[in-house]
């Protein structure tokens, strides 16, 4: 679908190479921002993974940025690279429509936490990208870069394609169940998920606050160590307890010895595809010793319905409203969502929310032992169609649990489509988790793995 | 109904003062104990506010206290002190049986993390009060020390009535809703409960977690500041999030400048009773313009509905295991509490508990201009009868927006019982409440209010 890029077009940059090249003065951060738009120009009237683009404000910010460096001012880690940012987060001057035709007035006043935090670092808000429904099962029109006639999978379609189409280095999306991961695997980038907790809300979208995660997309794990830059209290959303960063210091490191994965089919591992097992036994060979299966107790299974009930009790109560004043132009989708949510009682809410405390328990002994838990990201390649967004259930557990997740483009299925490797660590050991991806990516790159 | 104590004997003492005494050597932990006890075996028949007591260990541990003394080692704040904890507390090696015959047999391995840090402090752990059945509202039968006809309040009776009785100094209670408050200023004793999240609730009996919080009862303010003692996170209890000691020295210090005060009847103010809005008026007058009447907004006295709503739905998750195991042995004020419960749809619970955030923003204006609200703790007296540990509604708003309250026993009623007057401060701010508090009661008994 996409043109061939020239390896030389600043668009290939990760987005650490492009902050060094635009601090070193190699490169302005308006060529960097220029050949994004005009990317975005050329290829998204058919990947439509942008929402909206603000050409004018994203060039006079780059021009900001490269005076700033100009004048010899510190810079950020970010300083004069565009970010891409999911249209459920707020950002001060641009519309935020929550990937609803109701909400297509909205004009937030003020930037969400994340945001503010990246323009700190010297990111260039390039636009907001397209999400699903109210980040919901409904799907928008974002096309699989790898294939117009696959999903990019949801919720947060846009940021993951246009990572993977080369029109900006870094965006940023959220899970609720499955919609930092999945997009990330069907599209073949990195995604990110932080533990629970890491990066503030405020001004996002509230779904299911026990559930709702901000993550990144990137084209590189050291990319995805960026989201550092926005992790921490701000005194605003009371569940960001966790500070598991700095990550880059250690996410460069070497690991003080070669660490211990343990795979899992996961759970969901009766509905994974035929490729996708033929993928992981590969996988699990060329890993040698260094990888040991792992059953997992029946118990797990049970992660999904709990967080289901958990997802449709919260969201009736904090999305309910659309369906309540809007209800012709809401999917049949989210209407079911918030019936099913109002008839949940609240003791049984809140039975399947503790269970989350439970599961991370008996989670936790796994951990004492390996560094990871390498485990399909996703049932397979990008299903055909765009009336789905793909199947979360891979991600069901680690949601539910908190846990750091990260999606690796490693394999490649049946048709030639990539297929995301999911490593998954323990709560706060995000560093940890992006040490081991690393190490992971060169045993395998360089075939050393024993 | 208690026989009269003699000036010199050691159960007058205030927890602050014997352990000042017993770290000089001029008071053994052992005589003090002994102390508690006889009187414990002379009243505790009629008043009955102790559920266990076990006075051979309670003299080892204060004979170890003193031993401790003599070798010269350093002594925590509590050294030598006897308290006495809620019977829904554990601690190891006595019965904890939650005021139910079911858990009759029930002894906990462990102590509950503020039991462990009293003992770190020097204390010496009494007993067990009585509670009401699961610290709901089904009354035991203790009586009060003023007056055996009447309520000694609930949940914590025991607790209360055993320090308004001098059997032991200082004694930890729970409050869900008023229990902590209300049977202070029925019992005519120092009530402090601390800002939500301040003390740690593993190995309490969870009720609804999103209301309960520890908090203490004692015979001076000093003595309630030592609850600092077993504040801060303790790696289990996820709510805990707020330090706001230490107490002690900012509870001692004066006011840089005096305290503002906003009067309000509070949003139950129709149901103080006629000798409650006579001595308040008193007490307004006597502070003159330190004191100024506050109008409270319509809304703040939905609280109470929001409150019940969010208790119900928790304890018929957390509790409702008696109710369908023992169903005879349960109180009708149990079962149709769980049944209510269970009847709350998951979405209203959840709009409910976020009128916490709502409520407490709304108050947050108040402490811009003021050091604390002064407001009624009870409708009024004890009432008589034991069917009935009486109403909490002066402590609905507060409880439910996790505020610091207290209740002093400055007022007394027309029968010449106590009458507590509740001072409620900022979150997180509870050791400038106490002061306030201080500074409030030299007012009033050195007659200097303008």
């Amino acid at each position: 679908m996409a043109e061939r890029i020239q390896p030389a077009d600043p668009v290939t940059l990760t987005a650490r190479e492009a902050a060094r090249r635009i601090g070193s003065g190699a490169l302005s951060s308006r060529a960097l921002v220029e050949a994004c738009l005009e990317r975005i120009a050329r290829e998204d009237e058919s990947l439509r993974a942008w929402k909206f683009v603000d050409p004018e404000k994203a060039l006079a910010e780059a021009d900001e940025r490269d005076q700033r460096r100009k004048r010899g001012l510190p810079l950020g880690s970010l300083h004069g690279v565009p970010v891409g940012i999911k249209d459920i987060i707020d950002v001060q001057g641009m519309p935020t429509t929550n990937g609803t035709a109701v909400d297509e007035g909205r004009r937030p006043e003020a930037d969400a936490t994340l945001v503010r935090r990246l323009r700190q670092a010297g990111a260039v808000i390039l636009g907001k990208t397209v999400t699903t429904e109210l980040a919901y099962y409904q799907p928008a029109d974002t096309r699989n870069p790898h294939d117009p006639e696959r999903t990019p999978g949801g919720s947060s379609s846009g940021s993951a394609a246009a990572v993977a189409a080369h029109m900006v280095p870094l965006a940023v999306g959220t899970q609720t169940h499955g919609s930092v991961i999945r997009p990330a695997a069907f599209c073949g980038v990195v995604g990110f998920k932080p533990t629970y907790g890491a990066i503030p809300r405020t001004g996002v979208l509230r779904l299911a606050p026990t559930l709702d995660q901000v993550g990144v997309f990137a084209r590189s794990i050291e990319d995805a160590a960026l989201a550092e830059v926005v992790m921490g209290a701000d005194g605003s959303d009371t569940d960001v307890r966790e500070y598991p960063g700095p990550l880059t210091g250690t996410t460069l490191s070497e690991p003080p010895v070669a660490p211990d994965l343990a795979f899992t089919g996961s759970p969901a591992w009766d509905r994974a595809e035929e490729g996708t097992e033929a993928a992981f036994d590969e996988l699990r060979e060329a890993l040698g010793d260094r990888i040991e299966a792992m059953e997992m107790p029946e118990v797990f299974a049970r992660a999904r319905g709990w967080l289901d009930a958990v997802m449709r009790a919260e969201m009736a109560r904090n999305v309910g409203h659309y369906v309540d004043r809007y209800p012709d132009q809401m999917s049949d989708k989210l209407r079911e969502l918030v019936e099913e949510g109002r008839g949940i009682r609240a003791p049984d809410y809140l039975a399947a929310r503790d269970m989350s405390t439970v599961l991370h328990e008996g989670l936790r002994p796994i951990f004492h032992r390996f560094d990871a838990i390498v485990t399909p990201a996703v049932p397979g390649e990008a299903p055909v169609g765009l009336d789905t967004t793909g199947d979360p259930a891979f991600c069901s557990l680690w949601t539910f649990c908190g846990l750091p997740c990260l999606s690796l483009p490693l394999l490649t299925g049946p048709n030639g489509l990539p297929l995301g490797v999911q490593l998954v660590g323990q709560r706060g050991q995000d560093a940890r988790l992006l040490r081991t991806a690393r190490w992971l990516v060169r045993q395998l790159t360089e075939g050393e793995a024993t």
